[in-house]
């Protein structure tokens, strides 16, 4: 049985995120999962998506973390209360700031392991420490804090 | 008459990249130019590049700002030597770092302004603070700390 990853318990309203959206058919389509107390996803880059020869371009990686970030936000917000992903009232994050350090080239052509670590979680923010890595080697390293999204954001039908 | 973009100047093995690259059909082709001191670049995401219905994905953000601050820190470090842009020995950076603070939802539909500011040049480090920005609000601040690239990241074709 494959475990059903956060964002497919997103609504169909927030789930045309380019990163993460299971319904942008042009997108990443990100799919992050609980690993005991970590959360962790698979991507393996397409050739388009080259800095140079060989290696990722910075801009996916951050995209990676960005949206395994605000995943791993929401859904530690709902263990802490008790709940499952998908229950009302949603819990929703967006993300308020990303800092990311390339520590080495990250290789194309390989599956990029994205991890997740909640540093803290305190009312509406929650700060996500992230690892991306490539074959068991650690590539970039990256802080996301996210937020809950700002109720002038929530799509109407989701108000 | 239109200025040439740095990255028009990058080499054809180097014109790949997803964020930048003249060469990679798939990309977003970013076109950073001087503004007397400053770097300018604009780019009008497509509808695809959604985070929620109406505001730009996270992961574009910190896209455009990578590759115009690894652009604009190799114009500028060839401006400080005195030389136009492509001569040799070429100056090729990569990123070491980014932070991006999203400081308001960024709209979708409209054209992105990213400007830069060159913080610090130090031999082969520079700094380059980042704005994003619609219709003259700042979005997003972000610094890119770019390096001169390693040599085993060079294309052969280009050692």
């Amino acid at each position: 049985m494959t475990a059903k990853a956060f964002q497919d318990y997103y609504p169909d309203d927030l789930s045309y995120c380019y990163g993460c959206g299971r319904l942008n058919e042009h997108g990443l389509q990100l799919k992050s999962t609980w690993d005991g107390d970590e959360t962790v996803a698979t991507f393996t880059p397409q050739p388009r998506h080259m800095a140079i020869p060989g290696y990722v371009y910075g801009g996916l990686i951050a995209s990676l973390m960005d949206c395994h970030g605000t995943g791993t936000a929401s859904a530690a917000s709902y263990r802490l209360e008790g709940r499952e992903m998908g229950t009302e009232p949603p819990l929703r994050f967006v993300t308020a700031s990303l800092q990311v350090d390339y520590l080495r080239p990250t290789p194309l052509g390989v599956a990029l392991e994205v991890r997740g670590v909640v540093e803290e979680i305190t009312g509406r923010k929650v700060i996500v420490a992230t690892t991306v890595s490539a074959g068991g080697e650690t590539c970039a390293r990256g802080r996301v804090v996210a937020v809950r999204m700002p109720e002038n954001m929530v799509p109407p039908s989701q108000a």
